[in-house]
């Protein structure tokens, strides 16, 4: 039933007008995936933390103890790395995926990781709680047909040019196999400002949740490129209506064997973390009392 | 002295490395923009409100009042409308601005509209309290130095492919003629990603927060083009850090001459409001308050 | 008549579908745009060079004699430039007009010049044989609307980030007030990827000419940034079917005070211009002449 | 060795300038590309067509044998086809493969057909003379890298939003495993332009043929989306340094089952084939010989 093409959950042929259609993915489960008593799309918004690559024992043990202590409820870490160039660090493999998973069952965190390949989805369904697909391979189908026959939950990161539809297309592959547990990240896409390594799409996370009711988080790290800027992202993507977020976090980031520059030290995810328990900025009103609107 | 290169407050030749420069506007006058009592960039954000296009009195007037009852501090209302076709309503012009005048004095409230021409400096500086530059003209220099030369608040708006770099080099200009009363504005930039009219970039808004000293406001209405998003993206624009807002909002939006798609009708804008006040999604946490940092 | 929006000669309202309409400019003169005695979109191709900016009467003559005996027909150089800030070389203004009209009359060359006020249109109308209008005026509609009530040649180039209608809308403000001489200019688009200064758009060429009866001409040297793309781009520019080519060329670029990395020294504009007369690369076949079909 | 980072051929680091940069692969076996005889990268430019999908037996051999008769020399098809949504045609699979087999064989050209999945690989490798990686999977390095390990020449498309850097670097994943039957592949690029389906960007052509010996061909269908302009595009692509083309043709291109606006019907790409065989326009000059420099 699932897999007949008029029923599809969201039924994105191209010629849907996308300002006007209710293109509601109708799970049976609800709006909520759970990670492992972990709950991503119900009424708390959570926060997925950890290094970009899984680098050695002692820096995976520290990161998940302190991203624990400071409010995280999932850990993160990449065994599997998509480099640009064959010649960068292409992560730990295998032996990655399972310190993460020591790490995080040391310190009571269901891990997600990146997993590339069609050959990695055992060892990934092994191992991790959640299966992470990246932005380059957002649209590698083959990749999401195989997921949508497992009942792991996944993170579907939008591609670096994808349009919200073509996320909400991919998205279908997986749960036209029968896989619902999915969740969608905002990671940034790309534009023609360099000013930041991505330009972060808020806008297309209110309007995706519209659209469906997949849950929806945010990675400020990649999607900014820069430290200094993810408290200040961080809150805005809570007040937009995401669902989550994921933090890149190293124990020492400028020691980081990738992403150091949008890494932040435990101090800094800390200060992240109760930057989100702030109260937004007071608005202006000459509005006296009595005359006001309600 | 302000006209020298060298001491160019923003100073943002070609060859800055955006990424670590300091290119903070050091203004005598501190942060804030006064607009006729109203302080943007001060402790409280403001919004400013009011229609796509001065249409008539009775319109102009009743909207005037009913976003000053919101909680409006400034009416915004064009009158010189820059359209893509020659074919489109070009606006009301001169009667346009006359009319704004008198319905911000009647509900109270300072107004701000857009000019477009070096001929309608003068009209525009004798009954606007703010001038605004819209995006096709952010880099229309030779008006740019004509409003450097006046001592009207001016609220620039960020280009549809402008970098951040040359959106503050534009601010560059005005503030060179000795005018240091400059507002930016994000309005969305233009990317691939056609499922909105523009794609709002707030991360670009902690940026150059972090650049420049100029206060940062947010129009969402252009941004997303697209009423049920205002609300989110408003709340997401103050939670970055924008001093403000500026919101279209038509007592009738389905009868509106220009941008009938984007306006707010005056229960939505009070909804918009209200939901400014309210706080932010609360974030989980499984840590026990004994193990959590501080 | 011209004025009435029904009558628009391009007549771009927003809802148009570029990719059937016939969005034709039925000019009365026919293809052609003149520049005293120079036919723009004629049966032959032509070639506009000249520096960047004009810099002294040295620099300026020299180029003219030397282009001219490479072949080129119009002379280019800018007095009003547009940079990005305030503090770069601006041009030499009305010094520099007149001695482009120096240089151009002595080596027998009609000139063009980019004005970007709507003071200078008289000086431009003036002094110069074709008015520039540059990308980032594309929508200084005030600037088009004054240009349309004069009968001097426009050169328009495309915005940054221009569709194909808001191109052809732009011209249409210079065109309903009541001037056909105009002239398009692809001149690159900005796109995410900075590989180049822009990205040239040859397809748009194509596309133009199929939706409007305008002449278009190519900038390779704005498009690319890059002198040793210039051969390349330019022949294929030709081989899409543009009526010409603006070139930028200086007798030392490296001593060039704006746009070194893209200007071409007089022995590559010769290069440039021997390339354009070479046939293109043969077509590989396998075919017996017996089958093939004709 | 040629698995040590520091020896990658074109060992693409992200911190290369590529405004500068020699970024040469210095392939032992030169220049050309062999695809079962037919040389891609030498003299001559070459030509590959058919149509998007392999649909029916009678469909692809009229194409194979009229493609053939117009001057192709490699014969595509698509078998497994990448598409936005699980709900559109999907593609014959290894039949289709095997039909595009035997039709090739039976007109006597190569066949070249795209795979997706790693699963894949092996199938392709039996049936097809070249391998087609498409722009979903430009960064797709598990079947990169697999690819790599075979001596199947690869077609390797650029993806949507690569930078010319990321698509060398890509190319680099399948070199470096010792594979060096590389061509690349321009198919258009995604911009904010969506006046055509993709934006064609020649200018990259060019570039990557001063960066790199790969040969590099040009996709007119897939980068315009418009059966009107392959003909003034593909002149283009070959006027500027291509080494051939990759055309969708169809005997009856409104019946298509995929890609029918930018699909040709043969007599179309016999003009197209035609057209390139004519010489471009002529190059105005109104110089007297005597004065001509050379």
């Amino acid at each position: 039933m699932r897999n007949d093409p008029e029923m599809s959950l969201h039924g994105c042929p191209m010629d849907i007008d996308l300002g006007t259609t209710d293109l509601v993915a109708e799970r049976s489960t609800g709006n909520v995936v759970w990670v492992k008593g972990v709950a991503i799309g119900g009424a708390e918004a959570v926060v997925m933390a950890g290094p970009c690559s899984v680098e050695t024992r002692s820096q995976i043990f520290e990161t998940a103890y302190a991203v624990k202590a400071c409010g995280a409820v999932v850990l993160r870490g990449g065994a599997f790395k998509p480099r640009t160039s064959p010649a960068d660090f292409q992560g730990l493999g295998a032996d990655g995926i399972k310190l993460l998973r020591e790490a995080g069952d040391a310190a009571g965190l269901p891990i997600i990781t990146e997993i590339m390949s069609e050959d990695d989805i055992g060892i990934g369904c092994e191992f991790a709680d959640m299966i992470q697909i990246g932005a380059r391979n957002m649209q590698n189908f083959s990749l999401l047909k195989k997921l949508g026959k497992t009942d792991k939950p996944v993170l579907l990161k939008r591609g670096l040019s994808a349009t919200v539809k073509e996320w909400l297309c991919a998205a279908d592959y997986i749960l036209q196999g029968g896989n619902e547990q999915v969740v969608l990240c905002e990671r940034g896409i790309r534009t023609f400002d360099n000013s930041l390594r991505n330009t972060l799409d808020l806008a297309a996370v209110a309007l995706v949740k519209e659209m469906s009711d997949l849950p929806v988080i945010v990675d400020p790290s990649h999607a900014t490129g820069k430290r200094s800027l993810i408290a200040a992202t961080s809150k805005a993507a809570i007040a937009v209506g995401a669902d989550g977020l994921i933090i890149e976090v190293h124990p020492r980031p400028d020691e980081a064997w990738s992403d150091a520059a949008q890494s932040l030290d435990i101090e800094s995810f800390a200060d992240v973390m109760r930057n989100l328990r702030t109260p937004i900025r007071h608005i202006s009103t000459t509005v006296e009392p009595a005359y006001a609107i309600r």
